[in-house]
């Protein structure tokens, strides 16, 4: 499949339309960016890392009932995807308390939640991404009761597939991102990427952390970290 | 009856315990805080204003079948009061954006909303009382499902009687913060004041804001419009 033309450069990835209508090529970028994008960096290889990490999370996650957006891994930093149109609301769904969280309602990090709970944000750039209730969602009028519903109910099966994942390989799911769009029959699907981008990712043991936030808050090599995850989801010979 | 010890001194109101147990005494002060207390004034007859039109409110609540703290008005800047446990909760209800909510949703200020909408806001000075969602409220554990139904069903509860109340005399109710607590029998009421302190009141006709955005936004004399206020509801005389 072709790349064709590009239709959206987002901060980690580039969109291309391809031969098929419904069909998109997405090429992972070696940018990482934070805080609303105030911090930023090339790091080569980080668009590798992602994109393998990514078709191994989506594949996983196939395997176990759960549809995305993802179709196949095409080369080291490319794949194709079905064409959604994403729904604006960024879902966090979370195990324990990090970030924004640990702030907002004064737990120290690394704090158990006393259960999973989901969280909805308004993607928008401009607005600096805020939380936002179900009800916000409504006045916005940016998903259905019933699409929200779904985006919540796939978070938290989401999070029952991937938690036991990274546990088994010595990882402590903190808290991820997700992202869903609607096909062409308005269908919601999963899209955008699961990855140590979107993703808080701890090691059991010694809490080292796996993810981003060694990007975020200078704790070392982003690349060095991202390779213990794709190494331990079994994708470094891929 | 009598002042006893003093038990609390908020930003707005000093309670003291009084001869009975589950009475206590509430005294207005003219102190008017905003940003969470960053900015602080002394506003001569503030406090006698805030007990007058809380007064009043209260008994119209009353009327229309919604109970609350306020026993009665004592003298013109003291009430006394059912003594409740504060739930820490701030409810916002909102039908018209304005404030944090245009800033969060990127609403111009003044816009309808597409129906009223509940807020939940962290009562922490420490965390700036941030918002939160019912899911953050059952893993604080600061109120049981069945609370924070009671607190949604009587903000909107009390939206229905204050809107048309506050239309009747030239005024929209743009949106209001209200406080719960749980009496002795850990029945939830209505508790704290209802005031321009924590309504946002706009003249129907110019716009003119009449609330406490006067002092936030140094729009002019606070107690000249909380006097507007206190004159439209007929209490002036009291």
């Amino acid at each position: 499949m072709e790349k064709g033309q590009l239709l959206y450069e987002g901060k980690a990835k580039r969109l291309y339309s391809t031969a098929e209508e419904n069909i998109l090529f997405v090429e992972y970028k070696d940018s990482a960016t934070a805080f609303n994008g105030e911090k930023k960096e090339e790091i080569a290889g980080k668009g590798i890392l992602n994109n393998k990490i990514t078709t191994l999370i989506f594949d996983k996650l196939k395997s176990a009932g759960i549809e995305s957006h993802f179709v196949e891994q095409i080369s080291e930093n490319e794949q194709l995807v079905k064409k959604v149109d994403i729904i604006p609301i960024e879902l966090v769904v979370r195990n324990i308390a990090a970030g924004s969280l640990a702030k907002r309602l004064g737990y120290e990090e690394g704090t158990t939640l006393r259960r999973p709970i989901v969280e909805f944000y308004y993607k928008n750039d401009d607005l600096g991404d805020p939380l936002i209730t179900t009800e916000h969602i409504e006045i916005l009028n940016i998903a259905t009761p019933e699409e929200v519903q779904a985006l919540y109910d796939n978070g938290l099966k989401v999070n029952e597939v991937l938690r036991p994942l990274f546990q088994e390989i010595g990882v402590t799911l903190v808290d991820f991102k997700l992202e869903f769009g609607r096909d062409a029959n308005g269908q919601v699907l999963l899209a955008d990427e699961v990855s140590p981008d979107t993703c808080r990712l701890w090691d059991i043991e010694t809490n080292q952390k796996l993810d981003k936030d060694v990007f975020r808050r200078d704790l070392g090599n982003l690349t060095d970290v991202y390779k213990i995850i794709l190494a331990r989801l079994g994708g470094l010979s891929k």
